[in-house]
């Protein structure tokens, strides 16, 4: 059985205008693969509700998982549950789960959940919360679109409350061979192994260091001894590696 | 005048894998941000020709710029030349202008140009070359898509020498007030000063601190003297800050 598909959606005009660095890419990335799940996609876009209602609704038609990334704050700019309700055409308000779980953190810490809090609580109908043990306001998993926070720390506990909660495929492994050799001399040999092995996938990620050429080998896929035999195929093409 | 618009491609599996971190999208962003070219959205697509070749034609239909990384170098998974060329419908072999400029770069380390290395200079017919002063390899340009490798030194560099040929926008100029109070206090202000400025954009990037809340609310725009009543005013309302 082939692995689930997923896309990411990332949120965010500070992203696109370089004023933040995005992180939470590579961490869902790795977390993805470790489960057998397979990222195929991602988008960045703005705080723009048209943009972010066609992303949604394009990736989530198109993968079997959509994991989103930002927008789920107290502050007008914070759009993303709002969107998604409306990509699903589903009705969004305060939901009384969401907010119980938000009256318990700010009552713990002696501060008011006034309105603009309270917009965290906005939950669409039907969806099923995400814990977040860093700051209280809940994910959420509508469909199969999970809409997590942006902040770093508060995402990657998100995505750690939601994953055990799907079911991954085979976990994809990898073996890396460093060559010395220039990515031109490698490309012929490598060709004709990727032909070989249509089952698994071959990278070339070339480097130089010291003045000398060279390029990782990266040989991904989900049958173990397959790979070992392309890896083993390829050291004795490059005996020197 | 409205900015000229842009989209990203990051064409790569070792992206989508993890393997890698991204770092060109965030180069990219703040050059953009710089000569007054907005970047609305970014999508990563792994070595796929059909997933590479759709969003081409997406994104350079629905945008001024489309600027690409990856996939360009001499190996059997650098597909991306011949991609942009489908995309286009516009025939592609190895060019006389990108062999010379290949040519004359090994024959100075004395490195054979073999059949895998001449694959980097096959350019779609009527593309204009992007200088590569790196590692030679030109990047090009068909019509509005600006093709350029993914290793970020070469990237970076492909972005010096293209940036400079595409026509500019006013300036995106942003000013940052730090407040040392919760989002939900700051929310309410904040989107009034929204409603009444709607010719500037405000972003609230929250943070905690040594145990305290605050956020940087980050005002932008092309108009220096709105920007800057902005700012009064949302410093008027937090006399803190």
């Amino acid at each position: 059985m082939p692995n689930p598909t997923a896309a990411m959606l990332v949120i965010g005009d500070e992203i696109l205008s370089g004023r933040t660095r995005d992180a939470n890419m590579h961490h869902l990335a790795g977390q993805l693969t470790s489960v057998g799940i397979d990222l195929k996609e991602v988008r960045v876009v703005s705080d723009d509700r048209s943009a972010i209602i066609s992303a949604v609704q394009a990736l989530s038609s198109a993968y079997s998982h959509v994991f989103t990334s930002g927008g789920i704050g107290p502050t007008h700019d914070d759009i993303t549950a709002d969107c998604i309700a409306a990509a699903f055409d589903t009705p969004i308000d305060v939901r009384d789960d969401a907010r119980a779980v938000l009256q318990v953190h700010y009552d713990r810490s002696g501060t008011d959940l006034n309105a603009a809090r309270l917009r965290m609580a906005r939950i669409p109908d039907g969806a099923a919360l995400i814990d977040n043990p860093v700051s209280a306001a809940p994910g959420f998993t509508l469909g199969n679109v999970h809409v997590m926070a942006g902040v770093p720390s508060i995402f990657t506990a998100m995505v750690a409350s939601v994953l055990p909660t799907l079911t991954g495929g085979d976990p994809l492994i990898s073996r890396t061979l460093r060559i010395e050799r220039g990515e031109g001399d490698i490309a012929g040999p490598l060709g004709e192994l990727a032909s070989a092995h249509p089952e698994l996938s071959f990278g070339s990620y070339p480097f130089q260091k010291d003045g000398r050429y060279g390029s990782n080998i990266v040989i991904r896929g989900t049958d173990a001894a397959a790979l070992e035999a392309a890896l083993s195929a390829l050291s004795a093409a490059f005996p020197s590696a």
